[in-house]
């Protein structure tokens, strides 16, 4: 019934989206009749709606179908507290200098940047996939340029495994990769210098004295595990459970330069899932068992091959490669969030992390990463911060943050426990009896019973600091007690998933965008209605006065029914509003003409297909929103509504 | 039918509710573990709902019912933007120190708190409502002692009108109060010194080689103004209309002291009002016209007084005691706004700015203020930022922020032009040319007819820089000519509600608590439907596995009508964990037992007066619905469904 659309008739055109978004003010870089300022952006009228309906999906989809703990923290922290984090120390990039002009430059980027550029020059030479460039990418000054020379056979498998395990580098190596391929600042044509770390933290100071250091978080989970007692108690001292974040944070990028891609700023959801440690098995694991998932695990990375492996979530788990149900839970839960907002699930994989690659909080990782026009981006990490964070601060500020769980059981031990006889020790041995029970108390059980067995003949001898010391049971009793534990104490681990919106925003407009067959010009954003900014355009034949009541009427409809709409009335054709509202992704319109006020009929019109259906309005608006609520899809429309063919009957 | 409830039996008291705030993790002092920092807070799970609950109310009752634009943008923010909105040179506090020990106290909060206490002491003693202290008021170190010292008549007279005008006074002044009356600081009795100004932002720097200075936004206003080109784009060049943000912002307090009320960092909603400077208007004022709101405006407060006017808005601006239509509906919107989530309206006044007191922005400001156990504290402001910001901006940028509107009916105009023969001007003149045509241009109307007759006699005569210059027709000709202006261009003015969500927050709670009059340990928050954290309680008789059918069904049930529920199965009694719930603002809770498995039967409680309603589970949960949506309340509810007298036979 409905039209086919061929949505790849002209080929992704980075710059044609991107002149889209900044045309429809889905975001604009920030401060931009200052000049702007690299990697900040603002979010306008659409971007900010689709940056709200895709964390109120995440929401529903996280927050409130597991019952998590959902908090809203502080983002300028005392610097005592990344101290202790290891943010101040290790959260950082390697940076290289043009050792001429100064300018700084990310290292492993430069490193990336080069050695592709020189592939790229290499297959240009061999007649291998060389796209032309075009115009507009000429004129980016930053590109590096492609040179047409060609390389030996054995250096281009050598740049390949480099760039397969780039991650994998730390900043000396980094050095020693630009020293040995001599790798110059492209821009310039000058060497660097030796790479140097740079907190990627934004510093600041708290409080009118200046005395108080402070940064800006770059990440949320520090406000989490410092409020885990109280969530403990607000669960009731049950666990698992998890707390659930979303909020901005703050990096301190080199030289952002990927839009949306890598910004100083962004919004984030993160959820920290305390688990025990010796149990991280998942209640609703068996719901997601059957979940295919796009796997690249590190072992397939270090040996230079990014081939993806096609599992469920359930055998993944069952081998062994995604390290427990937990994680896999969340993993299949992320796959699932992403496919549900309209990311393009061929487009996504999941990659574990290196071991020299993962955060220093992290035991094990796993990314989601979205492929966009500029590769594989990582959009949520998935990791295993097992009990560091929760450690640190407990041990750095004598909070305990432990679960204290009653045993059904008791445990009932036995072992060997040492008793000095203070007084006569002090007396006997002087200064030598602090280390002497220091030893004593050091031994394990072995040790123990044998030292007992000594004693039982009269006496001990001990070797301390080179010395010989003899012990008698006058000074030392051994004996076998028996101890009863009620109660388990432990430190959780934590599982944390971490999403990053503004990326996922905008790898779901490289996804969603396409060009009509017929007209190029003619962009649209194929956003499902779940996320996308508007749902319904009204769109009435004039801004003439007797189209209101009906306006009115067909917008109250909707809104009761909980559809958010909008009235495009402005002074165009009706044909440049609906191109206007495609770039804006609004999936469905109806419009009122003449016909309309006098047959109480409405059309209705589906942005891909740009199909029209027509009938009665209270018709078409039960239509709409169960096409909005996803219980109905177009093919189903066009079942319960007429075909509009463009005329209406008017008197 | 439903019981009387007396919820003043006990007075209000703040270190039971703050208790309570504590104890449920409303919120709590961010790093508390680490020792906290003042003015820092986190939200824990029930006030993040809340807040949350207030945003969302917050954005259907501004943004969407009034079309407002919303954004999302930056708050690191380059240093240049707050020099040109002036916020580098005047974003500041007075602040005074300890001449011994350097403690830093905000100067106006010293006079307040010392000048209180002098006028509490004195109350005192003349045996006036003198509030015994608190055993844990006493407690408090911070807390200015009252010295029951009585005061002169005319000293205390004197004191109240300092107090009245308190926010008029300069940094100077403030400087003379502590000198004429002895104001020390409270916490040493040492003397303070000189007030200075300290600026309120964060500062930052931006990138790796800390060549840009930074601050963290003390407001989101900025990023509306610097994207207003966009948006007014974005509006089809059409004013009025309004942008909308909700975000963080930042403001390095003196000595914050004060819980939410006074924070460091804070969430807040903002509204930018874009409007014609020649035509405030507004069209839905007649919707609010009716609404009667308590005013304070500067006349009363410079006369020292703070009696409140009781009139309706259409009044005040007929009046002009509110500047026209367009602040009014806002001023009218915000009252409806507040006293929707809950504020008690009786509480609530609107206060004009004085003119010392004002933003450096503001022509006019009025603030929304609710009262609470500490005072009147502000909560939203109001102001008029005339066209200053878009001002500003676009002088220094050269990029113009105004609107641009075709003429209906072009305007005609003419006027003198004056056109000299320059060639000939700079032989005859040489250096004196550029001199003499400054001259001519800058003459008005007047003169330049007055030298066009001199002209016509032959020779004008010109003062410049004391000597005398003579023109001829030859030189200069002043010819009368007709201008056609069909476009209008202007700096839109801008009207501004700015929300406070903390603020709000707070007082909310207090306006909320109060103690059963049978037990003043059982606290209560009143809180409305629309915001309460949890709208209903589902309280199964325990968590064993037979209940398990029942609650999936009724919260799923739930979950469908749009109400959101929550599962209470600890292991307490129903009372204790209704009396949690009590505290955490959970306006219904259902109970779940045998009698309800056997009979299909579900039984209702109402928070506030524990009255028990009984019926068919599908009948309690729609009227338990219409409770929530606000479509019924208890007294009809109680005509729907049977009470529940506590007994239900089972078999």
């Amino acid at each position: 019934m409905s039209k086919e659309v061929n949505k790849f008739a002209h080929p992704f055109d980075k710059t044609r989206l991107e002149a889209l978004l900044n045309r429809r003010f889905f975001y604009a870089p920030a401060f931009e009749i200052y000049g702007g300022v690299a990697g900040l952006y603002d979010y306008g009228p659409p971007g900010s709606s689709l940056q709200a309906n895709i964390i109120a999906e995440w929401r529903k989809h996280f927050i409130i179908e597991d019952h998590m703990l959902e908090l809203d923290t502080t983002i300028m922290t005392p610097a005592s507290v990344f101290e202790t984090s290891g943010h101040v120390a290790r959260f950082a990039d390697w940076m290289v200098k043009d050792t001429k002009t100064g300018d700084v430059l990310r290292a492993d980027h430069l490193v990336k940047n080069v050695l592709e550029a020189r592939l790229a020059g290499d297959r240009e030479v061999r007649g291998l996939a060389a796209q032309p460039q075009k115009e507009d990418e000429k004129k980016k000054k930053k590109k590096v340029k492609n040179l047409a020379v060609q390389l030996a056979d054995e250096k281009v498998k050598e740049y390949d495994t480099i760039l397969a395990q780039l991650d994998n580098y730390s900043g000396p190596e980094l050095g020693e990769l630009c020293r040995k391929h001599g790798i110059r600042n492209p821009d310039t044509d000058n060497e660097v210098g030796e790479p140097q770390q740079f907190n990627l933290m934004f510093a600041s100071s708290i409080g009118p004295t200046g005395q108080h250091p402070g940064y800006l978080r770059p990440e949320t989970a520090q406000g989490h595990f410092l409020n885990f007692s109280r969530l403990l108690e607000f669960n009731n001292g049950r666990i698992p459970f998890a707390s659930a974040q979303i909020g901005r944070s703050f990096r301190n990028e080199i030289s952002p330069r990927a839009g949306l891609l890598r910004v100083r700023e962004f919004t984030m959801g993160e959820i920290e899932h305390y688990v025990d440690p010796a149990d991280k098995r998942h209640e609703r694991f068996h719901e997601v068992r059957h979940i295919v998932l796009s796997l690249l695990d590190r072992h397939v990375q270090i040996q230079g091959s990014t081939e993806l492996t096609r599992m469920t979530i359930g055998e993944a788990v069952d081998k062994g490669l995604v390290a427990n149900e937990t994680l896999g839970y969340f993993l299949a839960r992320i796959n699932l969030f992403l496919v549900n907002i309209g990311i393009n699930p061929k487009r996504l994989r999941f990659r574990q992390h290196m071991a020299n690659e993962m955060a220093h909080y992290a035991t094990d990782c796993w990314d989601a990463e979205i492929e966009n026009v500029s590769g594989w981006t990582e959009c949520v990490g998935c990791a295993d911060r097992a009990a560091y964070d929760l450690s640190v601060h407990s041990a750095r500020t004598g909070h305990p943050l432990v679960v204290r769980q009653a045993l059904k059981e008791p445990i009932i031990t036995e072992k060997e426990v040492p008793e000095f006889n203070k007084k006569v020790l002090g007396k006997t041995l002087g200064r030598d009896a602090g280390l002497v029970q220091k030893i004593v108390w050091e031994m394990d059980e072995a040790q123990l019973l044998e030292f007992k067995g000594e004693l039982a003949q009269g006496s001990a001898k001990l070797s301390a600091e080179g010395r010989e010391i003899t012990l008698t049971p006058e000074l030392l009793s051994i004996e076998r007690k028996t101890f009863k534990q009620s109660i388990r104490e432990f430190t959780p681990n934590v599982i944390e998933p971490s999403f990053g919106f503004g990326r996922i925003l905008y790898t779901l407009l490289e996804h969603s965008f396409w060009c009509r067959e017929q007209d190029v010009e003619r962009g649209v954003l194929s956003l499902p209605p779940v996320v996308a900014p508007t749902k319904v355009l009204i769109v009435p034949l004039s801004a003439k006065e007797e189209f209101e009541p009906l306006v009115q009427e067909v917008s109250t409809k909707l809104r009761k029914a909980g559809i958010f709409s909008r009235v495009d009335d402005s002074n165009t054709s009706i044909g440049k509003r609906y191109a206007r509202n495609d770039e804006l992704g609004t999936p469905f319109g109806v419009t009122l003409d003449f016909a309309c006020i006098q047959n109480q009929t409405m059309t209705l019109r589906e942005r891909d297909t740009t199909d029209q259906l027509i009938g009665p309005i209270d018709d078409v608006i039960s239509v709409v929103t169960a096409l909005v609520q996803g219980s109905m899809n177009w093919a189903e429309a066009c079942q319960r509504l007429a075909v509009y063919d463009g005329v209406q009957a008017v008197d």
